[in-house]
């Protein structure tokens, strides 16, 4: 399947490492020194996760082939939701009068992309859908606390949308040629590393370091087995695109697989994370830098937890 | 793909009509005339929506005719999460330790059961994954306002499992023939029909007469479309386990379809409206009832909006 067209929505606000001082302590250089964070975005009044969903899908539409009206499935992923019922991929529906097609809303945390992917590719693989938009959003504002020392300063708002289909339209287009993704609920502090839970505080992460230890190990495992699914090897790859979560997480996994800084695609510097929307953002940011022969691989750790990759060439 | 096995979960509190009387000035004999609804049940403290998937999961494993361990692939569904990171899929994952699948959440409202089945769907044909377990739950108790004229007596909480695979182990065991979804966000008042806003004020209904319309009419449409997808006629079919909404709605849909009250299962009366729950505990109460040769159709409409049906023998 292929990479038809994609886009990002990033909200106008940029709340810089001084707006936590007075609210959680920690000072400019703290945060910094530790995340790699400088800024992030945050959402208007009048936005949340289903309009940035819709003004990223806007964005997509600029490149498409194809009229959105076409598109028989959408899928999103998000862990800030809006409203629960109606998901972004409903908004979108709605928004774009997209008459025929199959909706879903998913959350597999920050990994929710790449299970998007693979919900895409068995709809494709039934014959049940042709071409597929994803949209990935994360309005994280909506559910982290500002006073939060372990987590506040980490989150971000944004967006990305992605049109796939099974055909190329454009020579220039990538193929998403491997997706893999797993489950780690069973691995360490899974099911309570991070919570988003919208009755008890919103988002927190109590256990900041099993979520680091875990996120490096998996991050890594799913380069190594997305490479063992193709004919590539780890040499073959020319760019990495990791979730956004912390700099030293993906400082360890380039050392640790020997990639050098011009081959890992970041923005958790202006955009802190993003959650789901993270890697999607980071791809469509960059894709003026990619070569038609460009080997890109995703690689994502989401709290719950899971891990993923996807190989894009 | 066939159903191997098959379980539910019911919290053990069970709350009347007329513990709404005081709250929202409804009596009995109003919610009943309107909704079919009597009583409802509601977790205790130390429940919530995971919990009860791993209880659902629990009682569907009594009858299983594999080890949990050997599931690849873990979908839930609900629009009531506990957490929004832990998925009730994840918290299966992490109380059974099923170390190698993969684990998604997914919400489509009270549509996600026959969403979940088409992911699965899916993921068996590109061969990803080969024996699934689907949890569906709904503590509607954390999100609902008693207080609401409009909705607040409608909501049940409860669970249902049902493990998958592309093989048959019993001859008793049911095939999945036909599964069918589709998105109606842009039909009626598709994205404010029914909605569940975390930070504002949870479930609600403002357009509770277009839901109630776009549900008898979509319901009725998505039997027909499976009907028209197989090799059946709508009189080869010997049960419809619809979304139990309200029991005006169960009831237009067998009137315009003519079919007789023996062939409707109901449980609404009792339970409520368990959203994305409802037809898996409908069919796990009624196993007994259905022979080697019946022919049953699932038919659920969704809030976002969205419809769907599954034609199992």
């Amino acid at each position: 399947m292929y990479i038809n067209a994609i886009g990002h929505y990033l909200p106008q606000n940029i709340i810089s490492n001084d707006f936590f001082t007075p609210k959680n302590g920690l000072t400019h250089d703290w945060i910094f020194s530790r995340t790699g964070i400088e800024t992030r975005r945050r959402v208007s009044e009048d936005e949340n996760t289903n309009t940035m969903a819709i003004k990223a899908a806007e964005n997509a539409l600029i490149n498409a082939p194809y009229e959105i009206q076409s598109v028989d499935l959408i899928v999103s992923g998000t862990y800030t939701p809006y409203d629960l019922v109606v998901s972004p991929a409903h908004a979108v529906q709605q928004h774009f009068n997209i008459a025929d097609a199959q909706v879903i809303g998913i959350s597999t945390a920050c990994s929710s992309f790449l299970n998007s992917l693979e919900i895409v590719e068995g709809y494709f693989a039934t014959g049940k859908a042709q071409r597929a938009l994803i949209v990935v959003s994360e309005q994280n504002s909506a559910y982290c606390n500002d006073t939060d020392k372990n987590s506040g300063h980490l989150w971000g708002d944004g967006a990305g949308a992605v049109l796939i289909s099974k055909n190329k339209y454009v020579s220039t287009e990538k193929k998403i040629r491997h997706v893999t993704t797993r489950g780690l609920a069973h691995v360490g502090r899974g099911v309570d590393g991070v919570v988003n839970r919208p009755n008890d505080n919103g988002i927190a992460m109590p256990y900041g370091k099993d979520v680091f230890i875990h996120a490096c190990k998996y991050m890594t495992k799913a380069i190594c087995d997305i490479i063992e699914k193709s004919d590539k090897l780890l040499s073959d790859i020319d760019y990495i695109i990791p979730h956004q979560a912390n700099i030293r997480i993906i400082n360890h996994v380039a050392k640790e697989l020997q990639f050098n800084d011009n081959q890992i695609i970041t923005n958790i510097n202006r955009l802190g994370n993003t959650g789901c929307a993270s890697t999607v953002i980071g791809m469509s940011e960059n894709m003026a830098k990619f070569t038609q022969d460009s080997t890109i691989v995703i690689t994502v750790f989401g709290g719950g937890y899971s891990s993923g990759a996807a190989l894009i060439q």
